[in-house]
């Protein structure tokens, strides 16, 4: 329980554990052509957006209901085979590669809206429904779930990641939206966590503990969440400064004067110059944000006249306001773009993607000199953030076959991490542990909080079969 | 580990562990004068609101600093005896009877206010700071901590109970507001949960873990909170309803319009005529709804006219508005006075409190059928409601010298309870479970939710010390 945390390494600890030919017969009699065996199905199932080269599972299996997890889990609990629910694939820290083999269980099938109540603002649906397909289910009731982590993930996967992105300023993180969870247990077990009432008192927060566990407690069948009416009216802006010091004071200002901003982004000038190349949109090659605001129509129009106090305060300038759905995603492509325009690029190139979440105050101090950092390495990087919420990404873009890219990566990401927790900050706002964190997570919470967390996953998955290397070492 | 839950017992369950004079002798060589056992003191410690008669605690130790809290634990782990964290003693569930006897913490001394950090919205609080402190201290500053339970709890206490009251339904819970603890763990170690930052996906979330874990995992010696900028505007509302059916409704339509509005509160006929009673208001003696208001003048004044407009709908009358502290606090008199205003209106009684909480569209349900029970069973009670948040508290008013009181009480809260639990709610939206609900619990999450629950407790407090006999079974 005692062991060093993984040292933050780009070679990922490998403990392979056999898959029995008597394990893939029952697997096979269970799911028939739902079990796939080759290589580029389980090769799909063993990368995400990071940058581990990891062995891919031994077998892959598509659920399509909670009867079929539980007869994975059963199965890869009698055979103590690791067991690994996957989504889309979008996690960015290696939280599904198969470190130590196993069945990859798709969950992607199981992606029905098993209830909408309107009339409670909640909704159920299974794992596998994405944001994107939730959100196209619930317009015509008027609602809208507001997270929005930029990839169309899973639900189960950002319940898993306890993922967040631009809405969480106003709106939370999965954390807060997440009412209640049914999970399959390591010992294939079906339990449910919390209720459809918007709290309770209930005895320890399972829901809460399952949101983040990246799969390592349970693996999530249904899951209950909050939704939110359609607001009033939306207005979305965009704005320009001279430093990157001016729209990082701006935020805070902001977010200090109790503004309900629903997004507050950012872009450096850099990430706006290869949006620019990317979209050809002529933007301003300063940096940017980008602000969308919800309420009532007077509502958005105090926000907009208190915002655009404070921005001109700071020497913002070139505001651009828009209403109409088409004008705002108009205003936001620069945004939305961000992340491919950055990966394109520099062609080839892998991402390497920082996730820090520091309190507001500490805002410039933690963005500023990590841009100062990447600038002075001289390594290719992008910048956007959800700055409202003091956490953003840096995207530094290496090249894969670059030893000495990967390092100077790897120690721009140190840096970063060690300033954002001398700042009372976290190494990681909304993409998880995974493999590529281990070693911060320990230093962020210390050696008792990463000994509770083990003795807490040892007393629930005791054959450590759910998703096995993930968080801690064990 | 599947030992059945304790029976819905009115005489709790006792196992006394002996506290040893060699125990004895080392907290008094600790906490000197701080360490008692004197009778009154002893039994001080050993009630709360609860109707509960379990013998005290063998002795009250008073912390003044971590340092004395490891002491006390690490003793208390040493020898094998209980050990209950004491805040101000207002919990209503038994949380803190010493059913297995040991060692009170008293951690009311620990009222240090650590920090305050305007710029970021979050504060540090020793255990023992109540609420009202907390928010006197935060005046000057321009902020508050909206979390307000009704009694001036000590906010280790509320935490500890994952409390809320009359702001939640804008504000969240104590859930949403603690953003991390410094928790001293059964080994008597010091461990750190969570930072300063609004939002982390680091490992698992042990702050929410330890949040209305009741004592049982952990004694919580520092919490770091969300604070929020006062509301420009604050209005005051109450208003009159001829039927219960039309105040709820009228609470229904508010929360699913998605009206932000900072509290929702109601009274039946009955209460008011209580709180007539009580402090000679003259009221009509019908159901009354209070509300809060707060944002923006005019974001404020927008919240009043469609709430109004909805009132209308439902044959509301008799509204009354108040924008200065003073005629807020005249006008919210009633709601504030229902506690004392029930419990003073039988000398001698007792007060047996439900708390259930329902999705928002299963409340008239919910509702209305508790009074009609109420009515009909003949016995003295009070309802006060969070019911935007579709919570609601039946008071029942219980000679505590009759069995059958006591018993009918029981039977209608067991009803309320299962009611609740079929629309989809939860047997606590507040209060937390304690001794009173250990029952209610299983039946609500089931025996595999139970379990786990109980696997954490064995795997984080192995000699089960920490507020032993709450919660579950052990």
């Amino acid at each position: 329980m005692n062991a060093p945390a993984r040292p933050h390494s780009l070679t990922p600890e490998l403990a392979l554990r056999e898959v029995p030919q008597v394990l893939l017969d029952a697997l096979n009699a269970h799911f028939g052509s739902r079990c796939a065996t080759g290589l580029a199905v389980r090769e799909q199932h063993g990368r995400d957006e990071s940058v581990f080269d990891v062995p891919p599972p031994a077998v892959v299996v598509f659920a399509e209901s909670t009867a079929d997890v539980v007869a994975a889990v059963a199965l890869a609990a009698q055979y103590r085979v690791p067991v690994i629910p996957f989504g889309v694939g979008s996690s960015l820290e290696g939280h599904l590669l198969a470190v130590q083999g196993g069945i990859s269980i798709d969950l992607g099938r199981m992606n029905h809206i098993v209830a909408i109540h309107p009339e409670d603002l909640t909704v159920t649906v299974q794992p596998g429904v994405t944001r994107k397909q939730l959100n196209e289910a619930l317009k015509s009731s008027g609602l809208f779930f507001p997270i929005d982590p930029g990839a169309d993930a899973s639900l189960g996967g950002m319940s898993a990641t306890r993922a967040s992105g631009t809405n969480a300023v106003r709106y939370g993180t999965m954390r807060d939206n997440v009412l209640g969870l049914e999970v399959v247990t390591a010992s294939g077990e079906v339990i449910r966590t919390g209720t459809r009432a918007r709290k309770s008192s209930a005895g320890y927060d399972l829901t809460r503990l399952m949101v983040g566990s990246e799969g390592t407690l349970g693996v999530m069948t249904e899951i209950t969440l909050k939704v939110y009416p359609l607001p009033e009216a939306v207005m979305a802006a965009t704005c320009a400064f001279s430093t990157l010091a001016d729209a990082v004071n701006t935020t805070i200002a902001i977010i200090q004067m109790g503004v309900p901003i629903a997004r507050c982004e950012l872009l450096d000038g850099n990430t706006v110059r290869m949006v620019n190349q990317h979209s050809k949109l002529g933007l301003a090659e300063v940096p940017m944000m980008l602000m969308e605001f919800h309420g009532s129509p007077a509502g958005v129009q105090e926000q907009i006249a208190m915002v655009q106090d404070i921005v001109n305060d700071n020497q913002g300038h070139g505001f651009s306001w828009a209403s109409t759905p088409e004008e705002r995603t108009r205003l936001w492509t620069a945004r939305h773009n961000a992340y491919f325009a950055g990966v394109q690029s520099r062609p080839g190139c892998r991402c390497v993607t920082t996730d820090t979440c520091v309190p507001i105050s500490k805002l410039a101090d933690a963005l500023l000199e990590s841009v100062d950092e990447a600038n002075a390495a001289g390594i290719p990087y992008f910048m956007v953030g959800h700055v409202g919420d003091g956490n953003f990404h840096m995207g530094y873009l290496i090249d894969p076959n670059s030893a000495t890219e990967r390092e100077t990566a790897e120690h721009l990401n140190g840096k970063l991490v060690a300033r954002a927790l001398r700042l009372g900050g976290t190494c990681t706002g909304e993409h998880g542990i995974g493999l590529h964190k281990m070693d911060f997570l320990l230093t962020e919470v210390g050696t008792g909080s990463v000994a509770m967390m083990r003795a807490i996953k040892i007393a629930l998955d005791p054959h450590n079969i759910l998703n096995p290397g993930k968080i801690f070492s064990l």
